[in-house]
């Protein structure tokens, strides 16, 4: 059998999300029924994580085993013959039995987009939060910079974890305002459920002066989801890029 | 009365082109019936031009006249809340009697977009062609300097022209490359009907190889359609802007 290694990146305006649920559709099942037309098997695909419904991919990694005789290389343009336009397969090939797309992971980076404008753009309306308020740029970064490093960032996910810790690393936390567009590259070791989404919306909190940038320390210490920001709205992320050892 | 004049931008993906259609969604009609939704008029609503189905626009304009009170400055939020969100009004504002959208506009600038990779990008399925095989941009940049002035362009047009000439400037006609993405930018005083998708087409068949950038004089003084190369798909093309005196 081969273990063969996807990189796929998708539009996730029309999905709930990478994983598989009953009575919705998802980019895992999309997916999967892709490799089954193309091979005939019903292969374990296992992805580097979840993303939420809305969420979009530039670089997800994915990994199965398999019988087919596709070489590894083609299995990409096997793959987009049966998947719909907003999924498509950009990269594949064989790797060691061992990869496997979620534990071997070891970093993760993410990219947030905000179009801060009185008014909306068509063009980025699924790719983008819309902000229309001014925002604070030089205290986001102060507030960033806080978080930079190993911290319990129980406050900053959603309820329903079911993970064995709550402490995760960031190595670096970006913002940059381009006319009025602003991005927000977060690289970390791993992130809680929301966890992304909710320091975005914290940081926008603090550029709109709902919160006070020098709080922040205490923000995070106090573990109180209560005293974060919002949830920032989904369609504002994208998962950038997958690193494996 | 009031002559109001609008900038307008929209997704075209979902839409028969500009100009009401009967059995047809069109922006002119999204946009007539949100200005009836705001003021309870029915009003004529000049356009700067025709754009087929599926093309883009990132500052249509238009104007019309109206007894409104609403204020000029505040019509493109009026006509926010009654328009879906492939369509966004980003300017509004009083102007003389004698402007007209269409007759006044001077030149307008197209931008086309052209995805050159052997794999498709998901994020700009509807904002680019995705042309897979290489194209010499140097030969390019060749052909495109020939269109530059003032021409006969009846050979770069679709069937079907109501126009009393043929003769176009193109002022400039520029095409840039970074990484995978060629750009386009056409600037001229009025276009015949599919003459920029035309014009591109003719270029990425200059590119590839399928015509030879040295013919293109002979091929533009011949007026011949069949020697050009083909329409270009209209996900590519957007209106940049228009120019008024």
């Amino acid at each position: 059998m081969k273990n063969i290694r996807l990189t796929v990146q998708y539009d996730g305006t029309s999905y709930h999300g990478w994983q598989v649920q009953k009575n919705a559709v998802t980019v895992q099942q999309t997916l999967h029924d892709a490799i089954y037309k193309a091979t005939g098997e019903h292969v374990h695909l296992i992805g580097c994580g979840r993303t939420d419904a809305g969420v979009h991919a530039k670089a997800y990694t994915a990994n199965f085993f398999t019988n087919s005789t596709i070489p590894p290389e083609r299995f990409m343009y096997a793959l987009n013959a049966h998947l719909p336009d907003d999924i498509i397969c950009s990269e594949s090939f064989e790797v060691d039995a061992e990869f496997n797309a979620k534990k071997s992971a070891v970093k993760k980076t993410y990219s947030y987009f905000i179009h801060n404008s009185n008014v909306g753009d068509v063009f980025c309306r699924n790719y983008a939060w819309h902000y229309d308020k001014p925002l604070d740029i030089a205290a986001m970064k102060t507030a960033a910079a806080v978080f930079i490093g190993t911290h319990d960032f129980v406050g900053f996910a959603s309820a329903g974890l079911t993970v064995s810790t709550t402490v995760r690393t960031i190595y670096s936390l970006n913002i940059e305002k381009t006319s009025d567009r602003i991005r927000i590259d977060v690289t970390g070791n791993g992130f809680l459920y929301n966890m992304v989404r909710i320091i975005v919306g914290t940081l926008v909190f603090v550029g709109g002066g709902k919160i006070d940038a020098h709080t922040m320390p205490d923000i995070l210490a106090s573990k109180d989801r209560a005293r974060a920001g919002i949830t920032a709205p989904p369609e504002g992320l994208i998962l950038t890029e997958v690193y494996y050892k």
